[in-house]
């Protein structure tokens, strides 16, 4: 327990606020429905971004950077984008010193002006596959706003891609999708739902949305981050078009995909508890603590053994830190650590260095071990890819018992309201999935299974399973 | 020569235009005076960007993320900081579908928000340095821009730091003005011209502002980046304070330091020619290019070699990529290479297997090396750092070149006019200094030197030499 932060059995969504600010992930900002992203919450980003960006390059995909300001006339240009995001746009109509004859929009995603773009660099299909991708600020003038979770501006990766034929674009979106679900698994260790979303919850300007999805310990679902085959008439607005090898015209098949700072907020809230952060190794940016304990005569003969420890991690790329604030008891360092998230902390005081051995202390365990000083850090270097294991096991299992099977619409309310979400069955007709928000959720995603083969509403046969659930 | 690229000596402002287009570094961007960056010259600023974070870290400042968006009312707040930005400012009126009661700027540079956020984080001396850097896109609306020198957007590194003394702050400032120095000399092969900037030239808000300049080929001083002091008014009008160890209360001293997608300006104008870019090892998204050579039918012989030699560059941690694009002779590749930049390229034939030997061609060198293929990576590694070496040196005796020392205003024009820069005296009175704006130029900063002893304008005694320059 930490006094400042609420239960989590209390208030699930006060918890969730209480621990980020006095984690210091964040701190409000004067702008409102902005956040300040503090050391510790941007250097948890700093790990994600590294990993991502090795991921998409991996996948032949390069970065680029576009303005932030696009034309208003280019949002104009696409029906369905036009309507998905008018009412979310910041606009620029003063800059310089004067009134501009050409507004701006500051970009609240950037397929208009890299399609732009993508018509000056496509001419023949030589030039195609393209695969550009963003890291960028990107700003939605939402009235809701929850920090990482939904936020007027935050930070992202934009992929883009351009493709001959339906059949590779469709091969892009896939695999864009498999890397955040590998991503997601063995980096932030939440085990995701994927899948193809229904056409009344899709992006505006999709011909498919593909989703990977977090089941939250409140039992909403959290769209983490989503992948696109875009509607062709999206580029020909843009007259992107390309001569194939008959030398007839065509319009290429575009994808999207993305993920955000949001995976923050899923990060904190899959694994943290009432004690503060919980964060898996691989995106800690402290992963082991060592404090000093014992009688302040006895510190510099500790501080030895202390430094020597921590030079052996620093070699084997633990990223290691030694908490020697002496004005703290090691009482207080444990709850501070504790509250950071720190996935090991290691103490180290005269007995243990008479024993020849140190106290290791997982995050997410009651016990101590005690581990031998010689290859300590070999021994914890394991430690910390066991607890990076164990977190998505846990949460694998809490997952699962957070979902349903449920056939009709009738047994949904209860469910969903003791915080559930539910896998049912559905016809594919959006009337049957309108009616969900009587009871304030919405369809996730399509699964591959059909455990249930009719429709949660209208009884007539399924197409497959489908994820239901309340949502962030 | 590259047709396509203008002859630097017959136009060295278009040559530069041409050179950054045809390299693919940018692209024209349907938004005025910004700047479309193709994976090339994102690639360079990827490059810039990991090299300084790592600097900045090891300075122990940690990275942060702030608003984009500014309230309006903030810039109010600093007389100085004001006029030198409120020109320049893009705002924001109109959101979520209507007008705004508080309009917002679009970050300039962040001091103001920053120091809001100060006031929140600092009370006491114990809070005290605090040290904090955000990699962001500012904008200023430039009524003339140039590529990577001065555009409407643009990316940088902002650091943001506050101390209990203005000693401690004057020390933070020298060292982030030691690391870009280290940074430009080591990593860009830039010997820069580090001093403190007159009154006239320095930032807004700015008790004392250091300068990192580098000298272009044509003669004109290219500020690429600055260290400040600022005045204590600064953060005095967001209210920060620290109670010092006296319980009484204090404005810190603040500092502020940043650089910008203009270095990759001063890279492609200090070192390119007119066969296309000259990029140093350090910063080359691609180090070693390998082309096969030869007859067609002894590719698969030639391949397996070429294979070999590509994997253990890999393991050394070489950039190297194979140009097997079959679609091109190897001279329309060597050109293509020669264009990019790429600092070492290697032919590959039967031949050369046959003497086991491998043809090395450095990008700034008309000769042709032959390297044995046994350890021939070894060898490669260390052409790579000879070229960077070689660079600087280059580009030192170049610079030497560019200056002259001279005592009197009169003579100034000639040189000026003649592409070079003076070095002279100054007794520090702005109506001399003002007297440089007939004649286009400006005073870049002050020297340690005082090798002539009076001012070049009134005669008096000089306090010390200072760099004048015609400027970007």
């Amino acid at each position: 327990m930490n006094k400042k932060i609420t239960a989590r059995s209390q208030d699930f969504s006060q918890w969730y606020l209480d621990l980020i600010y006095e984690a210091e992930l964040i701190d409000q900002s004067p702008t409102k429905g902005c956040m300040v992203m503090r050391p510790t919450g941007y250097a948890i980003w700093e790990m994600i971004q590294k990993n991502i960006d090795a991921k998409i390059k991996a996948l032949e995909v390069q970065n680029c950077y576009f303005p932030l300001l696009i034309p208003e006339e280019f949002i104009q240009r696409e029906a369905k984008h036009v309507e998905g995001f008018s009412p979310e746009l910041a606009v620029v109509t003063h800059a310089g010193g004067k009134e501009l004859e050409e507004k701006f929009v500051i970009r609240p995603t950037s397929e208009t002006i890299i399609y732009y773009m993508f018509a000056r660099w496509i001419k023949s299909w030589r030039d195609l596959p393209l695969k550009i991708n963003q890291w960028a600020n990107v700003m939605r003038w939402e009235m809701r706003t929850r920090p990482f979770l939904r936020t007027t501006e935050f930070l992202w990766q934009e992929g883009h891609t351009a493709h001959a034929t339906k059949k590779e674009a469709l091969e892009m979106v896939a695999a864009a999708l498999k890397m955040y679900k590998t991503f997601a698994h063995d980096v932030l260790a939440i085990p995701v739902i994927t899948g193809r979303k229904s056409d009344a919850e899709k992006f505006p300007g999709a011909e498919e949305t593909f989703t990977f999805e977090g089941l939250m310990p409140d039992g909403k679902a959290l769209q983490m981050g989503t992948s696109h085959l875009l509607h062709q008439s999206f580029p020909a607005s843009f007259n992107v078009s390309f001569q194939n090898k008959e030398n007839i015209p065509e319009t290429p098949w575009c994808t999207s995909w993305g993920t955000t700072t949001r995976l923050i907020g899923a990060l904190v809230m899959t694994h943290s508890d009432d004690k503060g952060l919980v964060l898996p190794p691989e995106v800690a940016p402290i992963q082991v603590v060592i404090i000093p304990v014992g009688p302040e005569a006895k510190r510099t003969e500790v501080m030895l053994v202390v430094e020597k420890l921590y030079e052996e991690l620093k070699q084997i790329n633990v990223r290691v830190t030694i908490d020697s604030r002496s004005e703290l008891s090691p009482g207080a360092k444990f709850y501070d650590a504790e509250l950071k998230g720190i996935p090991l902390r290691i103490e180290l005081g005269p007995n243990d260095i008479a024993a020849n051995i140190c106290i290791v202390k997982s995050r997410i365990s009651d016990e101590k071990q005690r581990i031998e000083l010689e290859d300590a850090a070999q021994k914890i270097q394991t430690e910390l890819q066991k607890f990076q294991n164990e977190l998505l096991q846990r949460a694998t299992l809490k997952r699962d018992s957070l979902i349903e099977e449920i056939t009709l619409y009738k047994d949904f309310e209860p469910v969903l309201q003791a915080g559930k979400a539910i896998i049912t069955g559905w016809c594919s007709d959006p009337s049957c999935e309108q009616e969900l928000k009587k009871v304030k959720a919405f369809t996730r995603c399509w699964l591959e299974t059909k455990k249930i083969d009719s429709c949660f509403y209208c009884k007539k046969p399924s197409i497959n399973d489908v994820l239901v659930a309340k949502s962030y």
